[in-house]
């Protein structure tokens, strides 16, 4: 068996000058509080803070990012990594998932995933092994036996972790059961929030367009019977997230399109939509609207407002058919801010608290339409990369793409949009050192004195994404 | 208050060795002559060599990089900048801006206008502190004194800017009253060029365009009934701006798309035009026509066309109802050549003396579509990268996605493209040291070999742009 | 005259600790066989063995990428080099076209030409003087006279370059006679297999498709009277190519479009295409379907698919109607993958054996559709960087970009796609120093052990590309 360690220089640049001040500015950020505002953690986890239950429910099930490239470069079926099992897995079918992990570890070589699970294993659960054929059980039951620690149970890690606040992502019907558990809880001196999903409710063409309709107006006590009542039970669960913490709402469709409709339009194509005959086409143009409504809603309440269009979901329809969605079969597509987005910037872009942040897969946007837009709106802020790019070089890419036309100040900070909760540590910390890798870079070439770097890497773990997400 | 200081090093390579290398080929560069081929400072300023009145309408009010920024991230509001104010500034209005600009130095961090001010700040005006809240006053004061200086007037800044030829940007019926004026002035040594502009006069469908169909006829000395006689105003209008220096004419439309279109549907369409009944899609046609005959008339005037198209213009539109155009609010959008740009290049693309610069803003089209485009048609070049891209890592990202396939020998030389005056030579200063970073590149990795680094470097600034621009 | 060398750590990062890590991960590969899957390489001149007529003929003649710079950047025409003469060339006509490279050579500085002619000059012919205008004839007369030589013969240099495995690429129709004949020698040693490209018959609208379908059917013995005796008209003409051993298909349309559509729109369509009476966009409709049963053929016999959409064929007309297709005027435009090959890919992504190998010139969709495409479907590969893109930064930033999440394992291993039978080994050649580069930097910055790049290393050219490509 191979030795696993980290070093501490990992991910900073080569070049020996650069690595020092880069190492420098580590240092000042290195240990500093997880802030996570956005992201796919139960918050029931917290609530309950119950036990993980095994390896591999924790560690490999919900991690699409590992179980895709099992799936396609090492051919492992999803069921195999407990995909669609629907439950915890024994302690054997936990093994055999880790085998799975551990004998093709090869294909992760270059890959976030091997930058992440390497830490996992080495700093939460103190693996000194590299995964391997011949370490996969060794890993596996050191992994299981710290489980049953209580210095492994959610609320432990939380802490140890470091997290300020980390957010949920929550049907807009949720009743919030758990963050309401959180909130009452006096011993609880974390902060989770949960964040308002709407978009299905947004998709008149949907099959179950209805079904949600009627249960989003039971839900706010509203009865639905036109648009304006839709947007009022959107404004009243709106707000019943905000009361229970939320700071942000949370958009994704097929493009980024908004639309102001008139109020004659909106009624006819709403009234279709309701009465299940709505076209497709209608269905779009109704979801521009609604969702331009949406900022108009976020100018009132305040709740920042995500978007993270242009996925082809579900990719592969046996996938979705066999476990459902979010298997990691979703597909990044191209897209277009400049003229989609122009209707909602045009009128809110600049309003008091109105945020939008703006987060994409598709690369080319950042220099030619998101820095360029952010450099103008004052609401407007360019999403870190996730999703897909959310690793070292696309990292770095991003800061090249986005400083020259909107500096720091018009970024997010960084984003782990997660269901894995170990990992969360490691995706700041690579996200970290990235960003004081760039800054080191513009340091050594002097174009950045060092004390601005400094400031400026402290600000992007820090007050900037208090800033943009209002926390 | 802290000192500035600009590293003689800076936007160099970090690798010491490669540093080494490239210091050395900026040697040879560094203090070249300035050939500007395009750009927005007005003529007027050189003809009446007036002194510059305060610092703020020299250096805030017509600079939309800067401006932009503090509206985004500062919150200012360009008034306060002296956008719109329409004349100079009292010296304590001037002074205010001056302390937004300096108050929120912290947003442009790694962007170009840091490195822009620091140099304008401390090479053209002997700042030695940084700006700040603290150093805002003395900075703007400062500046004030040395405006009254006559060797701050306009010529005097053009003389000691080491500027060889400058271009303005004009309307086609300009007089160029202030080209002539330079013209018939024996002491004036200088070399101001007009550049024709003739974007709204192909643009049928907009409301202004019968107006200026006819000024353009008035100041043509021709009576426009039809195509025939449109197309002899722009060739005589031309032929003026030749006669008084120009070499280039400058398009820039929402795409780049060009059309050959049959004799009969152009006057039809024409005709339609000039009775104000064309629609927007038949506007859109006969203006590809239009600039496709513009390529016609520059095979027969041998003037250099420059194209940079895809931009939405005003895109805030309560911004540009309060302040105009050009303030800053113009948003790229994603551009297509290949097909676009077909008619023309199959027409004139390997014609004698027709030569054809094309920028983008859309970084994507370098490698895929420019690069090809230009290792083929003769007349042909690569834009610089200019206009929201004209920093450091987007234009070594130019250089090393444009090289491979098309070299040095197809691209433009650097274009400044500003309105900022003071800023030109840092302008060139950040190109030259850019492009003698990526050539060391070649040269580290043994990719090029030293002397002919050094050719192309010196070419790069010299013989090139005055190939590419016939001057 | 200058001297010619070859620096040993050309291409290799300027970092020296980096490059001292790649250097050692290069030694490892350095002399390791050719696998070259895909390429224009005629099988004739290793079947018949005969000695190269002259050097033009042989180097810059079939070569676009020199002809179009020369072309362009030079204003040579191309019949100056040979092209479209039809026949070697005699000595006088060979040296002039040496001379037009070797006075111009200038205008290659930092592209891939000049890093292959140096190697080929170099490395092949022994040439130790740099290109110009005063080495140009003791450069075309030193390699003429090699040319003489029984070791420069076609097989003597096939061995000389390492290469085990050389594929052409060949009409379905042809009877693949020196394939035939290679194989029936027993003196030969080599693996020369033909490639089966049906791009032609694919497209219905083509002027001569009912011709090039009628001998189609006469070389399958079919007759191809609809639809079903089209398709095993291609199972039999895929299978005579299996015969005689191909490995793969390969694929190239105006963009990547794939249907299935229904039995009886097929037959309609198919009848309307044998009546010569389809339009265009049907045509482009039954191709995808075609394009997408090539797919189901290839479930059924094994042949990986490879496909490289989306160019802009004999973009200037006029070159194209002087000499013909195929000489440097094909443009690339923008290309979409995640819609285009959803029915492909969910139909047979995951299939038993089916291999897709996509290649593109639009970088844009290696992280936003190719490595998340590839990250999820098991048949899917990214193939290499290749035309107008194959160059060392081009490169790098297909690795920058697939690599996260794709890792190395779904990638194709480099194509060299030439005609330029010469340049086989340095294009082998760069490629595998910019990998080396690319994982040295992994290594320097601590993201992969030493131990899994170089395993990585020596898999890139040995064990991945005949997964791929089923050698």
């Amino acid at each position: 068996m191979k030795p696993l360690a980290l070093h501490p220089d990992r991910l900073l640049p080569a070049d020996p000058g650069t690595r020092t001040i880069a190492r420098e500015l580590f240092e000042l950020v290195d240990k500093l509080p997880i802030i996570s505002p956005h992201g796919h953690v139960p918050a029931e986890w917290l609530a309950d803070n119950l036990p993980f239950t095994d390896p591999t429910s924790l560690l490999l099930t919900p991690d699409h990012y590992t179980n895709r490239m099992l799936h396609s470069a090492a051919g492992v079926e999803l069921e195999e990594l407990g995909v669609g099992v629907g439950g915890p897995l024994d302690a054997d079918a936990s093994r055999r998932a880790f085998r799975l992990l551990c004998e093709n570890w090869h294909v992760f070589r270059g890959t976030p995933v091997q930058t992440w699970f390497e830490s996992v294993f080495h700093d939460v659960f103190g693996i000194r092994v590299r995964p391997g054929a011949e370490s996969a059980d060794l890993i596996h039951d050191t992994i299981a036996e710290r489980l049953a620690d209580p210095a492994y149970r959610p609320r432990a890690l939380y802490e140890r972790f470091r997290i300020e606040t980390l957010a949920t992502t929550d049907d807009p019907c949720s009743d919030l059961a758990a963050h309401r558990k959180l909130r009452e809880d006096p011993t609880w001196k974390g902060r989770v929030v949960p964040t308002f999903r709407p978009d299905a409710y947004l998709e008149p063409a949907r099959s179950d367009w209805r079904d949600l309709t009627r249960a989003l107006g039971r839900a706010a006590d509203v009865d639905i019977v036109d648009y304006p009542s839709h947007l009022e039970a959107m404004r009243r669960r709106r707000a019943h997230f905000k009361e229970l913490g939320a700071v942000s709402t949370d958009h994704s469709h097929v493009d980024a399109t908004c639309e102001r409709l008139g109020e004659a339009q909106v009624a006819t194509l709403f009234a279709r939509a309701l009465a299940g005959t709505i076209t497709w086409s209608d269905s779009q143009l109704l979801r521009a609207h609604m969702l331009n409504d949406q900022a108009a809603l976020a100018v009132q309440d305040g709740l920042v407002m995500t978007l993270h269009p242009a996925v082809a979901r579900n990719h592969d329809s046996s996938a979705s058919t066999r476990y459902g969605a979010d298997v990691g079969a979703d597909v990044p597509t191209s897209v277009e801010f400049t003229r989609s987005l122009r209707p909602m910037l045009d009128a809110y872009g600049n309003s008091d608290g109105f945020h939008l942040v703006v987060f994409t897969m598709d690369e080319t946007v950042y220099s030619r339409e998101l820095a360029p837009l952010a450099g103008w709106y004052r609401g407007l802020f360019i999403g870190a990369p996730w999703w897909f790019i959310d690793e070292t070089d696309a990292i770095m890419r991003y800061r090249r793409s986005v400083t020259g036309y909107a500096g720091f100040a018009k970024t997010s900070g960084f984003i782990d949009d997660t269901r894995a909760f170990c990992s969360i540590p490691v995706r700041h910390d690579v996200s970290r050192r990235v960003d004081c890798a760039f800054l080191a870079g513009l340091v050594a070439e002097h174009r950045l004195a060092m004390d601005e770097a400094a400031e400026t890497a402290v600000a992007l773990v820090t007050t900037q994404p208090k800033k943009v997400f209002k926390l």
